[in-house]
């Protein structure tokens, strides 16, 4: 994950490109743990030690969001009439990435630590060394149909899962300085800020 | 499942006590598949064979919903300031029942076939054995906010997954004849049908 990160943020903010894209390593998916016991081992985790996750952890973290499962870029979450107006970002502390599913990548999107307007007043999660956070593009849907929030549980579902099945923890969060993390990634007036992850080794 | 199905009928309605509970056999959970293996088969599936699912197919099924994991009564499924709103009915040829994940077992809430009314237009997806029908309250929660649409995205996830898992398929689906699945089921006014899922083997 270090390495990782030193490098997305070496290349891409070294030379001020922010639009450039730094690949993930191939998520290995050999994870052992079935889906029932991930089932069983899902529950929300709000504490955590500050230990970083390794590059294959996020790897695997970040397909387990929205990532191609299919030749055709379909993906592992599904979404509304297959918009997939669902992103997903990573937010660490030395800036935020926007994940790039069919790519599996990354590409820096603000240099700035958005994790204090992530956690808002519940400091026993501020600890957590990422946080994913979900946006949903409600503009790709009517108004009043609850569409955007309901594909955005998809994921969430997913992340708690995936969680769960690495041996880390993590909760879905709806309270947030939102009006913050919305300007920090540049976000349209129909971007919804729906959820984020803090995740991490639960402090136990 | 024809077994159980028959159990719940002769039992339930044959005595016309709608509310009486028929217990599910215990989730057996001794599934293999991987978490990130059912991830990797995900897919929506619109084309089924009529065989009926088996009783431990259904009851790992509907535990894998919103089935409770901990002694505490808390759910594989997380929901917005653990409202715990959401609730899940099978329909079927014979009638739909109510899940009742703290006992794991079924009541009988109608003895219609709503089958047709999931179904609406998309006739490919009628062959399906069973439904699972997601019902968000949305009077637990403010306007607006997608709180009830979220938690149902959760659901219809784990379902998707535990299908995958299973070698079934499903898909999640929001176009019906929403009026009247609300009036079969006897819901209050903001008792929100989110989807439907057709559950069974895929016609390949």
């Amino acid at each position: 994950m270090k390495k990782m990160m030193m490098l997305a943020f070496t290349l891409v903010l070294g030379i001020n490109a922010m639009a450039q894209e730094v690949k993930l390593p191939a998520p290995d998916k050999k994870v052992s743990t079935t889906l029932f016991e991930a089932l069983q081992n899902r529950k929300s985790v709000r504490d955590f030690t500050a230990k970083e996750l390794t590059e294959a952890q996020l790897s695997n973290l970040l397909w387990a969001t929205i990532g191609v499962n299919r030749e055709d870029g379909r993906m592992v979450a599904p979404t509304a009439m297959n918009r997939q107006e669902v992103s997903v970002y990573v937010a660490t502390k030395d800036g935020t990435c926007l994940y790039n599913p069919k790519s599996h990548s990354l590409t820096v999107v603000s240099k700035e630590d958005i994790r204090p307007a992530l956690t808002g007043q519940q400091k026993s999660v501020a600890n957590a060394p990422i946080f994913l956070v979900i946006v949903s593009d409600a503009s790709k849907f009517g108004n009043g149909n609850g569409y955007a929030e309901l594909d955005a549980g998809y994921v969430s579902q997913n992340i708690c899962l995936a969680a769960a099945a690495m041996g880390l923890g993590t909760v879905p969060r709806a309270m947030m300085d939102r009006e913050a993390v919305k300007k920090a990634l540049n976000l349209g007036e129909r971007q919804l800020v729906v959820l984020n992850h803090p995740v991490g080794y639960p402090n136990e």
